[in-house]
């Protein structure tokens, strides 16, 4: 007899997902009206909408056309008469303030359970919509990602092959990538697998060419498939019967939030932490807004800085060495049930990263999973101020454990 | 005042390398007659061609329409009507057999010093000319190169902004390659790099899409990039009066010979050793030709097995672990006379590799280099049956150090 938990994680360990297309939002999810936006995160009322956020919401109002000017837009939020609910609630999953609109294009995937997933096309470096920045220059190239490179991307993927995502992510911890705050190598490879197909299928050469650039350009380009990836399998594990396994973590600037299996939707919620972030020239912690995005969904099925140890350049950035991103995947195997069968770190001899967070053994031992994050200024319009590699409260995870163990007990 | 290998290890350390194009041979190379060609390792006499090279050389008197047939090109060759030179000799290296005749394309880069180097472009995996296939397929796929490929790969290369070879070097060491005998990651990069020109030359989508495809489907399509740039490289280090620093490493299957920058153009040889090559199913040490190939250009520069700790992929396929790799690096620096500032590795945090192998501290200390290589069977028309990470003879380095040391008495 397989227990709960390891079925859990046998769901999370053999899911596979496949790349579908990048389709409107629309398609994909049911939006009440064309007032009502997604966010990252676990809910929040719209009193509590941190700034960054609150950049975002403002600046996908004018690019959806819902407020003909930014003030418009943030009189239209501040009047109640715009609505907004999580991603995750949607079946999707975006980073940083994870905003989305009705025609925003989302990367959508399917899990080899059948179910789907979704999440924003990342815009790029710099100023972006993610980070809270909704300025003319960012809602322009919101735009051309939308009207331009999207359908040729979606086209491309439909022309190619199948891609299997966790393939690539499994690939990309060979090539010093973690899946979360390191995808270089991992957008080259998925970019390279589209532009045989992007080259026969856009309108002229220019146009491929340009496609491309855009997504080349972007050392992130693949953070949105593989957090597409991450919820599907995430999901894939979910309601199952008395598991303590975690299933998603998010936050929205206010709160850090977990699912567990065994609790099927609830969220699991603590104050939002900010940690010890890198923090650009310029910036301090004062600057910083806590911890934003449904990125987190990677740690949770064994990347990002489960796999610390694949992507030295992570650590090296935060100031740590390949020793200490050792120490702490070795701690992260002290909370999980089980270790990936294909997600596997080279310089571990390829053995698997730690997989299946376990909220009673982080109950049992206080240890708290860590997170690779990106900060943003907590103001909105000022853009990303800082990354860092951030503990997570124990309190969700404790509170989580004893909900389980009540459902545990006749 | 700087020490003659000083001098040397700096020129190696500092010497970037920009792509120049894709160009038929016979562009930069002074071919004496049509029934000339270009072989690799040190010089070698016609009646001791190894089987292997022998199966290139025939197959690619055919592909320059030399001869009509294989049969006419063996005659050719064994009537000595056929003349062949190192590429070493022409500025240029080979993988494993190194044959270059006056249409094959070469990809051509240039030293920072202004001198240019070239090596002819990776055919792909499976049966191939190097490797001494030269059966109809072979001669075809070489032929479609030639014909389609080269010249958009030439084109693309014109058109995108200056690529230095030295800095995706740099970038694969990141990604899990060490830029000899793996380079997955770095061919990623670049082709990516060429796709958006490719996409606007090329006379069609389709054209544009089978040429990325063709470049993609083949993991070592960087080699002869990264090869050339490293002959461009270990040739800005030659010729310092006084200086025991190896500037290029080569074998023709028979012998295994170095170049030392105190010494210039000068061969120093033993027999080629076959090492302990981890051999594909099938195959035993009898049916293996001994170390072929102008690749090692590579380790002269820091790269390949001196590499070896940032590419964990090639030494569990030969059977060893990531403790292995770092042991035998560190062994590489006992007789190196620095470590390079732009070839580092990501799990030594980012320290550099061994740079500048100093044919003294071989001599004194009876640790020789090792490389990274293919195994080609000693049959022509055989291909690749294995490949290994090989212990090279100390003999020539004991003999280099004798000629240093009675250039530098009085």
């Amino acid at each position: 007899m397989v227990s709960a938990n390891q079925a859990a994680v046998n769901l999370l360990d053999t899911t596979s997902v496949t790349l579908v297309g990048v389709r409107p939002a629309s398609e994909v999810v049911s939006f009440p009206s064309s007032n009502h936006l997604l966010h990252a995160g676990p809910p929040l009322a719209l009193d509590e909408i941190p700034g960054p956020m609150r950049g975002a919401l403002v600046g996908a109002l004018v690019f959806e056309d819902v407020a003909g000017t930014l003030a418009e837009a943030e009189h239209l939020l501040d009047s109640g008469s715009v609505s907004i609910s999580p991603c995750h609630a949607a079946g999707g999953v975006g980073a940083m303030a994870g905003v989305v609109t009705r025609t925003m294009p989302v990367v959508v995937v399917e899990a080899s359970t059948g179910a789907r997933a979704f999440s924003p096309l990342n815009e790029g470096l710099g100023r972006a919509l993610r980070f809270g920045c909704n300025a003319d220059d960012v809602l322009a190239r919101l735009r051309w990602i939308r009207d331009l490179a999207a359908p040729v991307l979606d086209a491309a993927i439909r022309a190619t092959p199948r891609i299997d995502l966790t393939e690539l992510q499994a690939e990309g911890l060979r090539r010093g990538d973690e899946c979360h705050n390191r995808n270089i190598a991992t957008t080259c490879a998925l970019i390279l697998r589209l532009a045989p197909a992007i080259a026969r299928i856009a309108p002229s050469g220019d146009v491929a060419a340009t496609v491309i650039e855009y997504a080349a350009a972007n050392p992130h380009f693949f953070l949105p498939f593989s957090m597409a990836a991450a919820k599907a399998i995430g999901d894939a594990a979910a309601n199952i019967s008395g598991s303590s396994v975690v299933t998603g973590i998010s936050a929205n600037g206010r709160r850090l939030a977990i699912r567990v299996s065994g609790t099927g939707d609830r969220w699991f919620a603590a104050p939002a932490p900010l940690g010890e972030p890198r923090l650009f020239e310029g910036y301090t912690r004062d600057d910083a807004q806590a911890t934003m995005g449904d990125s987190f969904a990677t740690e949770a099925v064994g990347l990002g800085a489960f796999a610390l140890n694949a992507a030295p350049a992570i650590i090296s950035f935060v100031g740590g060495d390949a020793a200490t991103s050792r120490r702490l995947v070795e701690e992260m195997r002290s909370i999980c049930v089980s270790e990936s069968s294909r997600f596997r770190v080279p310089f571990d001899d390829f053995r698997g990263t730690p997989l299946g967070i376990d909220v009673m053994r982080v109950a049992a031992t206080g240890v708290a999973p860590i997170v690779n994050n990106g900060i943003a200024h907590r103001e909105a319009g000022r853009g990303q101020v800082g990354a860092g590699i951030t503990r997570l409260p124990v309190e969700p995870f404790v509170e989580a454990a004893a909900a389980i163990n009540s459902e545990r007990r006749p």
